[in-house]
């Protein structure tokens, strides 16, 4: 079978392309760490690097729809962010940009008061067409978004920067010298879930009080580097999900976690200790999202 | 008159000397940014950095005492933490290193379980020195500490990062693109005061989220990079002030603040939207407490 359309899921750091067939078969992916701070700002850029990306799938001049960072103002070309309450199976509006065989059509980000996403409204979409059309989602990442899903619209969400913090603070500064540099083979478990109970049960404290314990407990109990950067990322998840549940103002059952299968594990762990039930997502949402946008805008042919 | 003591404030970042003669009269002063990160851990290069910054008043050989950084296992040599509550008039075991005309006398550290101060150990002994015996002191700076006084011993304290974390973010990552590298010439108090609000109000969602949302009316709101900064300031602050009261357990009426005038300006401004009347330190408090432990140990003389 040759491709009909191209799903590109192009973040910040990572794109992933994902070839389907008329009748929705996948037919392959590729995964790249060109992601928009690779690439740039010059438009030029994207043409070429979608072009040598997708290689022999391009003979067929498919049609090609992306979503994620490509959108900002940071990337390809600005897509609009669409105001929530958002009805996530009703289509979006695309943005057009000139691709090296046809127009690329951009995903438009979401927007509340004081928040914004580009990338996870896709995520979601996938889920609500996988049959998870109410409930909270958690989307742990560099920018972790806790969402909130009724009738397979998205309501409302709330946004923890918990991951770039981790990065930060054991990348830089003080916290970076008594934590390992390098993330242990096999998580230490123990050492995680005391972080998370440390965050759950004193998030009141704030963050910048929860991770100086961390360095403070590291330097009076000389705990070994590897144990201080598990706790570390316990600590800031622990936190994050109290405020998480702060923002909510009640206690779901159950929590949908959209991740990759290591930090799905994480949060699972974490939302336990918390007492909430974790469900994982199935894979794939993106590229089965982006199918179902295409086809709503006519781009492919097939059933909505 | 001649040096009779040096007092050395020997910190991460930079170093302080302070002439003083043999009854207290404070002879000069001089600053550098040869902190401990920049001399390293090598106990020859303190000797070094000693002599030559001592300059001219080596020459009568005086005592010299040193607290801060300085006796950290990354600084001269390791210093011991005492336990809380230390009796902060009670004088305090000095350690011994080889100096350049004679030994250098270390002061000790502070630990509670779960904290760790080494300076503002000192700083509160010259805040009791000036009458300040009782209540809450708040120590900004890259650890801001909040530091309980009863009846001129330390009781316990809290400690937050919120310096680190405001030069982590304004350096590094996402929030770094729409910040001003620069800090503004003058403060631009409305945006800070905007932050503090947000900071105090939304403590319940974390850190992690409050910068985010930051980051997030810049980019719908598309503010100014140094408004952008002076919020960012704000919601840290405001954040960490929650955070401190949450400790706390209740809500002083005043508290002092020890810091350059710059600082005590923001905590200020950042207490007063919290309800709480703040009270700028008297100037010169380490070099003072730095003459009465000296003294206390029989280095120079005089009325303890």
């Amino acid at each position: 079978m040759e491709p009909a359309l191209l799903t590109v899921d192009w973040g910040t750091t990572s794109v992933r392309l994902t070839a389907v067939a008329a009748d929705g078969t996948v037919l392959g992916s590729t995964h790249s760490h060109e992601g928009i701070l690779t690439v740039g700002q010059e438009p030029s850029a994207y043409t070429l690097t979608l072009d040598r990306l997708a290689g022999s799938w391009a003979a067929t001049r498919p049609a090609v729809i992306a979503c994620g960072m490509v959108g900002s103002a940071k990337g390809w070309r600005e897509a609009p962010y669409l105001p929530t309450p958002v009805d996530l199976l009703d289509g979006a509006p695309l943005t057009e940009v000139a691709g090296p065989w046809g127009p690329v059509h951009l995903v438009p980000g979401v927007c509340t008061h004081g928040g914004v996403m580009r990338g996870e409204e896709t995520q979601l979409l996938g889920l609500v067409l996988a049959g998870h059309r109410d409930g909270v989602v958690a989307l742990p990442g560099t920018h972790t978004k806790w969402a909130l899903l009724t009738d397979g619209s998205l309501t409302g969400f709330h946004t923890a920067m918990t991951g770039e913090l981790f990065a930060l603070l054991t990348t830089h500064g003080t916290l970076a010298q008594v934590v390992g540099s390098q993330a242990p083979e096999a998580p230490d478990w123990p050492a995680f879930e005391m972080g998370v109970h440390h965050g759950l049960a004193g998030a009141g404290l704030g963050a910048a009080a929860l991770a100086f314990g961390v360095r403070a407990r590291a330097l009076l109990e000389q705990v070994p580097p590897e144990r201080v950067r598990e706790e570390l990322s316990g600590v800031l998840i622990g936190s994050e999900i109290a405020g998480a549940l702060h923002w909510l103002g009640d206690q779901p059952e159950t929590v949908s976690v959209v991740a990759s299968a290591g930090l799905t594990d994480r949060y699972r762990r974490a939302l336990t200790l918390a007492g909430v039930r974790a469900e994982p997502a199935p894979e794939d949402v993106t590229s089965s999202a982006l199918v179902h946008l295409a086809r709503q805008a006519g781009l492919i042919e097939g059933a909505h």
